[in-house]
């Protein structure tokens, strides 16, 4: 499983230029390796490196064209994409071949510039490129987000093959935890199982340990041991051709409590309820309120959408009134405060589709694990 | 090794200051996450989720100021940063209270615009922060770039460990590939190797192989399995507390032709000579001239600056004028063309002192190694 057929693209295309023109856009401008991918096939680890910039052009009528590096040449002629031109980047100035890139599509450019977005190129660049252009340069009104927030068959089969191997590293934890091992250690091990399992690479791991839950699900770990009685969780973004899984698993080390335990079961009851309330034209708001009741939830994040990226799209949230559609996939991420300033985390990915939603991610059952026990 | 004292941050933020009095600014403000960790010392994955913006504001006299979303607060309370201004994201909005701490500290702000850099928030936010915030934002004049060019000791011992950990998982590659063992497996190993010897994770990793050196050096693996009489590459991004090293290592596939041998060994020479020639004072493209010598290289990038991010500041390439000071960090990466279409490329780390480079990278010698012989 790699890149996708030709189809795939020309689909994504026609959805965005019907979009397009109801939205009386010219052309969009995708600078972000997300945007740039979805609509070129464009798979590459190189956009680590900042040093260059790399543009797509998408023309109202017609394929898209692609402003490129010339050291992203060849890689690029492998890609579905016919139109590429290249500057010698980073000596050159890749300005002038856009803005004349746009100005044969004519305006006005449509840029993401709604939630979530960024812009990947140097603010100075795009001043000029505004002024050399000539076009109105606005916003995409949030359109390739909504493109890209309905997946294809093909797309939920890579983010459900990530989530796979991510269950299977899941399934191993007991191989490299348990008492007196670091979390620092824990952290670099199970980063070692997702790529035994298949995947490509490891964006995202966070995790925490504590009796009575973690602080927070961002922190780096450190070096203390993991002691008996503690709640280990770790919560992984692994990548597989180029689709991000992100779920979490909680584990007792050597004994659960009685408090651990119930906080676990309550955390597996609201994901349950997600399921059963994550149906087509259920709103983000009614999934979070839906797993909200359950774990004595006020506000906060409980789910999110995903797929290129570890996060993107609706939040469920109480004031997300995002409707579902089929074709989405989404996280029920829902969070239990188990003690001041402590909580515990459960997150499942699941696919909303016509009737019932399908579970990408192998979904836990109420038992909390225990490990070195 | 994590984080740093107080005082390593102290001194970044007195030479900011410094600079912006001299610019004339008022503040500036950061939005990535190299340059909110470098004024802050805010580490996390967390980044690689769109969902949220993190700003930091740093006045013209005084401590900066982090106006971030709520799930970063405990994390931030860990840091020297005092000044710490939430907002629940992302259901809330972050612009106004942004636009107070800027109002706070009076402008120009100065917000990184030039080459390599962007702006990490949506474009619709920074057109309301600009009208609401009454202030003229305008570039940084390259500052932030410049302070982060030149490093401490303490950054260059980071960059140095996590050299040596990809200098150790380098040493371990026989047991992971050989004849037959397909790329994309070796890719995944290498990960796995790296991680074992201490990387917290790994970002980037890249490579090619084939009988005649590569196409290029930003493809992702195939599964096509290594044949005797390969040359494999592989070059690495892994990062241990935030720091990245880059570089890489040709391994010849059961047996290294003479053709192979003569062009490592002048990837090589070429790196000797950029190591002589990367003296203070010298310029971006002496050093570029003095490997395209040798390699027989018209133009491209031999070279570039490496540390919070695996490339970043100055290229060693024709005419980048750039001087190197006592304290950057850079690559030497020769490349040679060995067919049409085909190259090999050989890079390593140094730190620029008063007086010899002090390679950071354990220098690799001549000799193609050969593995599975």
């Amino acid at each position: 499983m790699s890149g996708f057929a030709e189809a795939e693209y020309r689909a994504r295309l026609a959805r965005a230029q019907a979009r397009m023109a109801e939205a009386g856009l010219g052309a969009l401008l995708l600078t972000t390796e997300p945007e740039f991918r979805y609509f070129s096939g464009f798979l590459t680890r190189f956009w680590e490196s900042p040093s260059r910039e790399w543009y797509l052009v998408i023309p109202a009528s017609g394929d898209p064209v692609a402003v490129i590096p010339a050291i992203g040449a060849a890689l690029m002629a492998g890609t579905w994409v016919a139109d590429i031109r290249t500057w010698p980047a980073p000596a050159g100035d890749g300005v002038p071949l856009l803005a004349e890139a746009l100005r044969e599509t004519g305006g006005p450019v449509g840029v993401p510039s709604g939630p979530e977005s960024h812009l990947r190129m140097p603010l100075g660049d795009f001043a000029r490129l505004k002024e050399s252009a000539g076009l109105d340069i606005t916003d995409d009104r949030g359109l390739v987000a909504a493109l890209r927030a309905v997946k294809s068959d093909a797309e939920i089969d890579r983010i459900a093959h990530a989530c796979a191997v991510a269950g299977r590293a899941f399934g191993r934890v007991s191989e490299i935890t348990g008492p007196g091992v670091p979390l620092d250690a824990v952290f670099r091990d199970f980063q070692r199982l997702l790529l035994e399992e298949g995947a490509d690479f490891v964006p995202y791991l966070a995790g925490g340990a504590g009796p009575e839950g973690y602080a927070d699900v961002i922190s780096p770990a450190g070096a203390q041991p993991l002691t008996p009685g503690d709640v280990l969780m770790l919560d992984t973004g692994a990548v597989c051709d180029g689709y991000f899984c992100d779920f979490d698993r909680n584990f007792a080390i050597a004994r659960a409590g009685d408090a651990q335990r119930a906080a676990h079961a309550r955390l597996i009851e609201a994901t349950q309820a997600g399921l059963a309330a994550a149906r087509p034209g259920a709103r983000a708001c009614d999934v979070w309120r839906a797993m909200a009741d359950i774990v004595g939830a006020d506000d906060g994040r409980l789910g999110h959408g995903v797929g290129m990226q570890l996060t993107e799209g609706l939040s469920l949230r109480a004031g997300d009134e995002s409707v579902l559609l089929p074709g989405m996939v989404i996280t029920l991420e829902p969070v239990i405060a188990t003690a001041p300033g402590r909580i515990m985390v459960h997150e499942e990915v699941i696919a909303i589709t016509g009737d019932a939603p399908r579970a990408l991610s192998p979904l836990a059952g109420p038992d909390l694990p225990v490990i070195g026990g």
